[in-house]
């Protein structure tokens, strides 16, 4: 007997509407879609009919209220059990308005913020037709050659965690009850970022205590916070795929961590089996898909061609089918599509909501706290009566949107230029590209110069084009393009004061920007009101506070490089190490060349009287830490106060470092705060070699600065 | 009832004396000592004393008859029961006659030369006094950073494992009967060539299927030769270091393998838990150390000023010290310590044999056949009456015979300047350094120019020094130094034909090398015999037959790259595959400069007409594959000719290409040769996800070709 209404349906369904339902189609498949171009050609390479069409489960990339609305319409007319479609897009970091990519949503250590980031993209998207967003991304990465860095919050399992939570929040809110919210799909299960050689798509491999220990808890933070679906990675994990890979989505996904939500594969996944060589063809890949747990299958036809089949000769039970249409229709149900299949699709209400002014706000906000001070030699902030010259191909680009930003438009960016304009005279400011991104020209040089000799100070805006990052736009040289760094150069030459203003999608090799500009200052890609952070933080209307949560390795040849490693058996630095037998490169220091929390402010913030509440800890007790921070500046600014804890003896290695807590206070000129944070037992636990999640009694070192390697540190002992 | 000799000698020991056993000291400690300088503090440091040493197992690096007999003689006389000590030294490769870096030797494809190569070194050796080589390396290695790649054989399992068994066969022979034998010593376990970023001694995580399928069967194979024991590696390994890791060398190792041989920690290793973070002290070491299985400390005290302890508390059994101290005491047995505590120590037989003229022969041998033309320009051999300017930091310089060669010499090492003078008079080799390694004044600089402007032909000898590989020898840019490529421009500036002949211990960016040189000779680091044999390849008096077993990346930021990686699912050239969403770099192609199996003759030999015997293979049968070889010059050579698989399904991914057979054969001016190989199905067997080592039935391809890309190819189904 049923229990309820979508088991009753799911009695009613063909097993052709059955497998429908597992089905994804990108829009131009739908009828009532506004370009329905080139689609002739795929159904005919799919094998799929217009009858297939009408059983489809949901549809990729549809937004705008109008086509949703006629697509479902169209849909619901026709399909024989009134079942509604699902509309699921990426909106990663906005929707049209675009906030700074999720790296440097990372950097600005603000969760609040980042929630509020993910609510307001959920709002634009939900009345644009919008039911599921493909995010958040959590991958944990550690090598910037990968082009999608740019997309998650960093190298850092908790704070990762922490934004995945976040995330979750802003786009789902209380999904059964609240308005102009979207369904959440946490991404990519698992292990997606760190693909061998930081090429995409490629070879994934690590321990399954590596696994669970730093790669995993992100995924599970998301799900505790009640994300409703995940996709899967395009890797392979350890041999196999993980689109096929049954140990991992029914094993720990489902099994361990009770997941009955949606798994979707992600683009194309499925049928890919076949070319990472474990499915001889589609109808294998099929099996093997659905047998590991995959209810979607997002563009490619296996499902739909060899489902049906595969049941029939037994190969699949049916109730495997069934399982993954009842989560289907589920969440069909939880989003309210069978009462309102158009939802929050409203027309009116995107005139009104989308790129309205307190979403602009919002943006340009975030941006400004993400942008990350690198370097200032009392350069900074300009005075709006110096004479500037802005040079550089980001001088009045309006590619500072960043990659996954397809909802944004040029028209609706603020470049630099323009943000600038807001605060010097025309005569004042002085423009020129000097250069493209990646060729520039002897007479765009010229211009340069000329604009350059005549300021007092010179804005360099530099960067990536953001097609050089995101989804398969993979670096193996991570400096900024040859052009760019002799068109600073010849800036230098002349004498004048230079600040670099960057932006990018992944932490750069910035030895020779470092070297040859006076200020520094990392913008990634701030989005839709990116000139204007820019120019706040410039002049000095916001004082910086962003802090680096990947590290800016030293060169290419050191990646990976990250603050949470382990200590080596011969640690460089060790009081009784050796000159050459330790664990280093001859030619370059093993540190980055700017640390895991790495950012500067235009406010000096001293850090004094670190005290422990005690030199024990119980494990029913919390242990509480504070220290004394003071803004020795004559300027209010904001500090991110970072928390760290080594765990000195473990069964297995534990890192030098561990981020365990933060916060973010702001202070007055002069001013001084005691800051507290507790330490529990509960933060202290670790992955065993058994894979048991526990403590170990010992010593501990609690560090508290304002980075991860500028810090005070003071010992105590876990009693168990 | 103890059931041999050696058994009742354990019964009499005491347990300080059993202690003993395990302890390895370095020469230095001992009395009869040649330099005894600085060890009073070391002593000290360590907590040991003169009844410590006495009671010491074995001697860490004591050669010459002279002294070792000395040391042994001191030690009988004072042992109370008569238990020669056990030497033990690094003899990697070559001991005085120095051969080429095992690198260079896995470049000739030869094993026959290799095994004789290791025959040599153990005379020499053994006639000095030492026991015991710490040799063979079989790290599989993929990162060319890492310094110690010049002390494998390179990137493949496979070959890793045959030069594996060559070298244990070189070394100990039949190691009960033949004279002049080593024991050999397997090394290092596990996994130690795959440390994060390619820093030394750094991380090394993986998951147990890569480590079995790709890391693993070389120390197997070289135990299936009979290899006497095994070294720990420094690394951890999936979260605990190997020296301390119960499951790989009690599990694995022990159990499954069945090795009851020695297991000797690498040098420090044991404390080196406590810096690894597993062990709060070198009581804790001890412990773990010999619960995982180790029974000699290499170099530091916590055996023997813990274990005693450690058992009286009950915390460690007797038995685990019994069973270590009795496969020493069997491993002297073995070797007839007992018999003759001497061997085969003899001051005669080493003004004999050491660096003899056939020793030197087989060195300049093997030399000859490890170097790797890469490139000519139609520009090599060259005549002896052209006019030459030697130039370059190696032009005459000794360090040729690169790391792990301390018992070479200066004086006994022939440099490039010495092997062209054999072939061209004085007048017509000009010689200038032109720079330094990695600094050159403008007066080196101009003499460099003024030879090259006088020659015909420029050879530049460039390089690595060799404290630039080997262990602790990493380097985050693997190009040539900066001052030699600006030598290499400005000759190449003069219009002169160039040569560019290298010495370095590891795959180098030869980018712009193969750019301003017409011809490319990777001579690596040629030993005692270099400059003749450079001689013998750059005259033609040999023809290059070498190949690359390393991939030579196309530029560090591509790093790892080696031929037998997985296709990915969105492999790049795929006939359906997008322009952007494919598996690549933006900036550099996803394939090495020069590939595996890459290397260039003066010959020029022509594959034809690859023929299988079937399209089908049963399991209990043999496919035949043949191919015809054509030497279509007029030069005689050799060629090794390599034979790959893909096997297309498999239940996990399965490499593009996995090296199986390979022959080097000789072929005459114009002739032609069918050369066969049997594939069987055992060769097609791989781990599975369960770990069980088996074939699947489908579809492969066979390769046949001069290297790992430039093949012919004939597909066939595997029946089971």
């Amino acid at each position: 007997m049923p229990e309820n209404k979508m088991e009753q349906l799911l009695e009613q369904m063909t097993i052709e509407e059955k497998v429908g339902q597992l089905v994804q189609l990108a829009t131009p498949f739908f009828r009532g879609a506004t370009d329905r171009g080139e689609i002739t050609g795929p159904m005919v390479q799919m094998n799929i009919d217009e009858e297939d069409i009408k059983n489809t489960g949901s549809v990729l990339g549809a937004s705008g209220a109008r086509e949703t609305n006629n697509i479902q319409k169209v849909h619901m007319e026709e399909s024989r059990l009134g079942i509604p479609l699902l509309f699921m897009s990426d909106i990663i970091h906005g929707f049209k308005t675009i906030f700074p990519v999720p790296l440097a949503i990372g950097c600005s250590w603000d969760i609040e913020l980042a929630e509020k980031s993910a609510a307001i993209a959920a709002k634009e998207a939900a009345v644009s037709g919008v039911h599921v967003t493909f995010s958040p991304m959590v991958d944990l990465t550690r090598d910037p050659r990968w082009g999608r860095v740019m997309e998650s919050t960093g190298e850092d399992t908790f704070l990762n965690s922490e934004f995945a939570r976040a995330f979750v929040r802003g786009f789902q809110g209380d999904l059964d009850n609240e308005r102009y919210k979207v369904a959440s799909c946490v991404k990519h299960f698992a292990a997606y970022g760190a693909p061998e050689g930081g090429r995409d798509y490629n070879t994934v491999d690590m321990s399954e205590w590596m696994l669970r220990e730093n790669y995993l808890p992100a995924y599970k933070a998301a799900l505790d916070e009640g994300c409703q679906m995940v996709m899967t990675a395009f890797n392979i994990l350890n041999g196999i795929p993980s689109t096929g890979n049954e140990q991992l989505m029914r094993g720990i996904l489902r099994d361990e961590w009770g997941f009955d939500g949606v798994l979707i594969s992600d683009w194309g996944a499925v049928k890919e089996l076949i070319p990472h060589g474990v499915a001889e063809g589609q109808k294998q890949a099929a099996e093997q898909a659905l047998k590991a747990g995959v209810d979607i299958e997002m563009m490619t036809s296996c499902y739909v061609n060899h489902v049906e089949e595969l049941i029939e000769e037994g190969t699949l039970e049916k109730s495997l089918l069934d399982e993954a249409v009842l989560r289907i229709l589920k969440l069909k149900e939880k989003l309210g599509l069978f009462e309102n299949p158009y939802r929050f699709a409203n027309e009116e209400e995107e005139e009104k909501y989308i790129l309205s002014e307190d979403h602009r706000q919002a943006s340009r906000e975030l941006a400004a706290k993400s942008i990350v001070l690198l370097k200032n030699d009392e350069l900074l902030p300009l005075a709006s009566d110096k004479k500037v010259a802005l040079v550089g191909p980001f001088a009045d680009s309006t590619d500072v949107l960043g990659p996954w930003s397809w909802g944004g438009s040029a028209e609706d960016t603020i470049p630099v230029k323009t943000g600038l304009k807001e605060h010097f005279t025309d005569e004042n400011l002085l423009i020129a590209n000097g250069t493209g991104i990646e060729e520039g020209t002897e007479e765009q040089m010229q211009e340069a110069l000329e604009a350059a000799e005549q300021a007092e100070v010179v804005v360099l805006a530099l960067g990536e084009n953001s097609d050089m990052s995101g989804e398969a736009g993979c670096r193996a040289d991570i400096r900024l393009p040859e052009v760019q760094l002799n068109l600073l150069k010849k800036v230098r030459a002349l004498g004048k004061p230079v600040v670099a203003v960057l932006f990018n999608g992944r932490p750069l090799d910035l030895r020779e920007v470092t070297e040859h500009a006076d200020a520094v200052v990392e913008a990634w890609y701030p989005g839709t009101e990116g000139g204007n952070a820019v120019a706040d933080i410039l002049l000095g209307k916001v004082n910086p506070s962003a802090k680096l949560t990947m590290s800016m390795p030293y060169s290419v040849g050191q990646v990976p490089v990250y603050y949470n490693s382990y200590n080596t058996g011969r640690p460089k630095d060790a009081p009784d190490a050796q000159e050459r037998y330790v664990s280093q490169y001859l030619d370059i220091p093993n540190g980055p060349l700017f640390p895991f929390g790495y950012g500067l402010s235009y406010s000096q913030f001293e850090y004094a009287d670190l005290q422990l509440s005690s030199d024990t800890l119980l494990v029913d007790d919390a242990l509480n830490v504070s220290i004394k921070v003071t803004n020795t500046s004559d300027l209010a600014g904001e500090e991110v106060v970072q928390l760290y804890v080594r765990d000195h003896v473990g069964e297995v290695v534990r890192p030098l470092k561990e981020l365990k807590a933060f916060e973010r206070i702001s202070l007055e000129a002069g001013e001084s705060r005691t800051v507290s944070f507790k330490v529990t037992e509960e933060q202290l636990r670790y992955y065993h070699a058994n894979f048991e999640h526990k403590s170990d009694a010992g010593e501990f070192t609690v560090f508290v600065g304002t980075n991860s390697e500028d810090v005070l540190a003071k010992s105590f002992q876990l009693q168990k």
